[in-house]
């Protein structure tokens, strides 16, 4: 496995798996780890991660549940390269494909209701600035430069089975957005989870299970804080870490 | 002043002010009280209650903010009676006017963009059982018998000017349904708090503020945990009940 300029190979403290990631392009942060505790998927379940990146979603998941495939989507070339080379480096490339690939396009890429489970930490940020470079790795996975949270939705509700679930995490200032457009594309709001980092501060990322063609009525979950005082975690963020 | 048999006075512990209230009938909860202190008012404003039931709202309000006035609309007869005692016994008709009426007909009553601010602690409970008795007050109060959530907002929507706010406070299930119906009329969500009995529990309230004709764009603001143990007050909510 070749580990390229820049690269560096960290420990996912779970399964022994390690993973590649490059910090002049992007690295996974605790929304990725937090959506990847809060799936639940059933033995021989196939899932789509939409967006991949480095693969972290599809690395997790394969250690953290019994799905039979995972696939992992991205537009951008080095992302598929890098993330490809983790699944090998891990023995994965059983369980896990990468795909180069456009989100906006991903129903006719994969075929309609082809999976059990979708999961996405798709671009939190509008793209209304117009100050970012867009071959920018690290603009193109923050900012909505290529495609919207509407393209997703879409693409997600003709990707998955009748009664398949939608996993992602988002900031919580597009809720009301987010929540409206899942209902458009009925996939409909199951279980909401909002991640505060201290328990009095505004939470700063909100975890959403969408179930397809499902009746109105949504769980919202106990709080998921993230710290109990400036550098220490809470027990159950801990026990996410190191399990 | 008259108190009625099986009436009791309570003290409101604020401005000296106390409520008529019967067990028999309904007595107000905790939901009134956190709403009460979410509603942000400007001195002179117009505000109108939908559903006033005994009038905690408006007596409230009336402790709390400098509104030029209140309205309280409430469609069921003994609790316009027992709602104008209390405005009277607490000296406050000048600021208060309880008025009977359909809350589905309230912008026929009071013309439109008549409010600057809007308060409702409406019927928690879809009325999909058949269950209950029509004319009981705690039923009306609690189902939605007499008027829906879309039946409100489509009414506050018209009564509200622009830019006027909607305060409510819910039962966190149904949140998914309240935002794509406060976002249909108009009425765009833009502050959200949760209510969470314990910090490792579901929250069993939600608070809304919504403001007519704004941008998409949504605050949720840190939890409001209700209990630090069993029979305990947090701070926060201690301080409430008595500032």
């Amino acid at each position: 496995m070749t580990i390229k300029d820049k690269e560096r190979l960290d420990d996912l403290g779970i399964a022994g798996y390690e993973i590649i990631q490059n910090p002049d392009a992007f690295c996974f942060g605790i929304d990725a780890v937090l959506l990847s505790e809060f799936v639940k998927i059933k033995e021989g379940q196939k899932i789509l991660d939409l967006g991949t990146g480095t693969g972290i979603l599809p690395i997790l998941l394969a250690a953290k549940t019994k799905a039979a495939h995972i696939t992992g989507l991205d537009i951008q070339e080095y992302s598929v390269d890098m993330a490809t080379r983790s699944v090998l480096h891990n023995g994965l490339s059983d369980r896990i494909d990468i795909v180069k690939g456009d989100i906006k396009e991903a129903s006719g890429l994969f075929g309609k209701e082809a999976f059990d489970a979708i999961t996405c930490n798709p671009p939190y940020m509008i793209d209304d600035h117009g100050l970012k470079n867009p071959a920018d790795c690290k603009a193109i996975a923050r900012h909505e430069i290529l495609c919207t949270f509407d393209d997703i939705a879409r693409e997600a509700a003709a990707l998955l089975k009748q009664s398949g679930n939608f996993y992602l995490v988002h900031r919580p200032f597009r809720l009301v957005e987010i929540l409206n457009t899942l209902t458009k594309y009925k996939i409909e709001p199951k279980i909401i989870r909002f991640v505060y980092p201290f328990v009095d501060k505004e939470p700063n990322m909100v975890l959403i299970c969408g179930k397809k063609g499902a009746k109105s009525r949504v769980t919202i979950e106990k709080p998921l804080i993230v710290y109990e005082k400036p550098g220490i975690y809470t027990k159950e963020v801990a026990s996410i870490y190191n399990p």
